[in-house]
């Protein structure tokens, strides 16, 4: 009887109809069932991919994926930023615009991943401190957010249970990059999570999610109307993934970096314009544009974003002091410039598999720092990175990811958009 | 293993590219296997739909599909002649074109289907004789073949067993229009019933599976293009479903026709002319076209044509005698001409439908039968139709799929093209 039912909205959307929201929730439903064949959705999810899926359509498949589990409702804190990126390599905006969030005064209830293919997870990353416990109850979540300002937890599988099964059809039947549906998956967690303001860092580039920046628009545009649909307020960056973002890229050299980075110790220009847009628009619903930038600069300045990071990770259980000991793997290799002349290019997707594999080889605390970005004039032999724990093989595709030339290539901005649409606040 | 693979393959077809030869093969292995994961077929099969399937591809489909099971290979019998129809509304070809090509000389090992939809299936026909049995040992099918000439039996599951899993498929997830997958399903069955000559029967029209007449050619094409890959010689027939062929549409009520026909007690100009093109491609294979519309001519007039029926019949475990005394219920309500006019047109999924509502109340022996068919001049009140063994609901229904008008339409012809192609012959 259901069979019958997905095969005829099948059909519809394959004959390039629309589907309702009842439809769609029947779509969601269906695919939740024990005993459910996933088939006609599979086929479904392709039609989509080639006609599209309108606004009312995607939204409709939102709601009915929000609605397929619990919502976080929060009774202490209120006004709640989260923020949410399609994912890259060296992507550590996380692990920085969360306490810088917090040290601005706001609450952030951050709902994270793991990681997929070559891009990092925060989980991951976080992880790499001894003690520290991503799995939260959603009452010991929203006390460490009341208590410290922030915390970063394993989504529940509470939460849009529909979106387990459905983003594991997509990736077994080649449907994942149907714009509509990644909307959907994005946004309906984002809701489940229960904050109020939602900052999305879209990624563009061969790193990340969005191959083209026009790409990434279409996708930010869309997040955009279906969280204020919810009647949310949200904000977009549209950023660089064309080379890695950060410096270091593994899962504890990033945590390491963060740490430095909020002492003021190290310097990562271009991650952090990533970051200061992401906070800029997590404060955008509270603050003027002058104000949430005087907040940025001095929550970076007075070490109160560090502070807010080591309380964060205490509170979920990481050692005491854990943070200001962490250090990377002895075993080092230089990779050295093949040639006089500019770094042009580095491969984002390579240096991140060889990151990956490190890791997984010898530990959170190996990976890969980039000592020479895109634009930098690098003579032969001289080291452009860094790998920790890796072996000859690794040493060699980090080297095989750079691209040296004779004359420098036009670089791309850190960010490209910053983009934010807001209802009428309740206040 | 085997998923992730599926996964390349179909992301290769939705991104415009092609599968090889290999690929096509493990797509129908992996459906076959007991724990099989369908849903990336699926999503493959509906991005064929909107990519479609070059010759090569279609080809090692069905390729595939064929070595997929068994083939039918004959010790004695040579030079079989197998026909397939697309399907449609009192399509009663197959209980006449079987017999007759058997009268004038060949070998006819036919392999039939069931109803699907609103169209009628031979076997389920045939089965409306007391005793028939459609169930036939590949041994027992031969042995009758070498004997009467003809047999008409029930695919077994040997053959093909990928067609009867992925069909399945299709049919639940909106995947069954897309040309290539149909023109492999219908080949790989023929070429594996082991016949040396294959007439399709390609139909369009509302009531067929090709709409139009531009889709059936097409389709119609394929089917010569792939038979002739196979080293089989092809013939098609492309013929008209825009309204019922048959005067007689039901189960027992088709054999009872085909019957009368064969014996020169009844006309149905229409279904003759499909007929004869049937048969004519049939006998293309060894005749001259002059000679083979003598052979077909002097079958039918001499009554060799219902003798291979009856003999057919008997050795399919038919009681003897049993096709002579077959006739329709007693119950029966005439249908009248709502108004003066001519018949403009019948609705074939309409007669098709309630034919098939009626048999399944009343028997094999119910069903409707056309007095007046598309041309024909009527007057207000006068029946047009015969509802054996309906209600009023049916007779409602055969009424409203008349359309009658104050001028005659232009009527289609039965058939419209007649196309071969032959490989050399191997004699």
């Amino acid at each position: 009887m259901h069979e019958a039912s997905l095969r005829v909205l099948t059909e519809r959307k394959r004959d390039g109809g629309e589907l309702n929201e009842a439809d769609w929730k029947s779509v969601v439903e269906s695919s939740l069932r024990p005993d459910a064949d996933l088939a006609p959705v599979a086929a479904l999810f392709m039609a989509c991919y080639f006609r599209g899926m309108t606004t009312e359509e995607t939204l409709a498949l939102t709601r009915a994926m929000v609605d397929s589990g619990e919502t976080l409702r929060f009774s202490r804190i209120q006004n709640g930023v989260d923020k949410h990126s399609t994912g890259g390599v060296g992507d550590t905006t996380t692990l920085l615009a969360v306490p810088l969030l917090a040290a601005c005064g706001e609450y952030v209830p951050k709902l994270s991943g793991r990681a997929l293919a070559h891009t990092g997870g925060t989980l991951d990353k976080l992880e790499s401190i001894p003690g520290f416990r991503s799995t939260l109850e959603p009452s010991e979540f929203e006390r460490i957010v009341a208590k410290v300002g922030c915390a970063i937890a394993a989504q529940s599988s509470k939460l849009v249970p529909a979106d387990k099964v459905l983003y594991a059809l997509r990736d077994r039947t080649g449907t994942v990059p149907a714009p509509g549906l990644i909307a959907a998956s994005i946004v309906s967690k984002k809701v489940a999570g229960g904050a109020s303001r939602i900052v999305y860092d879209v990624k563009a580039g061969a790193g990340g999610f969005a191959r083209s920046v026009d790409d990434a628009r279409t996708l930010a545009l869309s997040l955009l109307t279906l969280t204020a649909a919810f009647g949310r307020q949200a904000g977009v960056v549209v950023s660089d993934m064309s080379q890695p973002l950060s410096p270091a890229v593994g899962t504890g050299m990033e945590v390491m970096l963060a740490r430095d980075l909020l002492a003021g110790r190290s310097a990562a220009p271009r991650l952090m314009r990533v970051v200061r847009a992401v906070v800029l628009e997590g404060l955008g619903g509270r603050h003027s544009p002058e104000d949430a930038a005087r907040a940025y600069d001095r929550a970076l300045a007075s070490g109160e974003g560090l502070e807010r990071l080591r309380a964060m990770v205490e509170a979920q259980g990481g050692e005491g002091g854990a943070l200001s000991r962490l250090q990377p793997v002895a075993a080092s290799r230089r990779v050295a410039a093949s040639r006089d002349g500019f770094v042009r290019a580095i491969d984002p997707v390579l240096i991140g598999r060889t990151a990956r594999h490190v890791v997984n080889e010898a530990g959170p605390f190996a990976g890969v720092r980039l000592l020479k970005i895109v634009g930098a004039e690098v003579e032969s032999g001289e080291p452009v990175a860094v790998v920790y724990g890796g072996d000859d093989v690794s040493e060699r595709a980090v080297a095989a990811a750079y691209e040296i030339g004779a004359e420098p290539s036009a670089d791309a901005p850190a960010v490209y958009e910053e983009l934010a649409l807001s209802i009428e606040s309740t206040k």
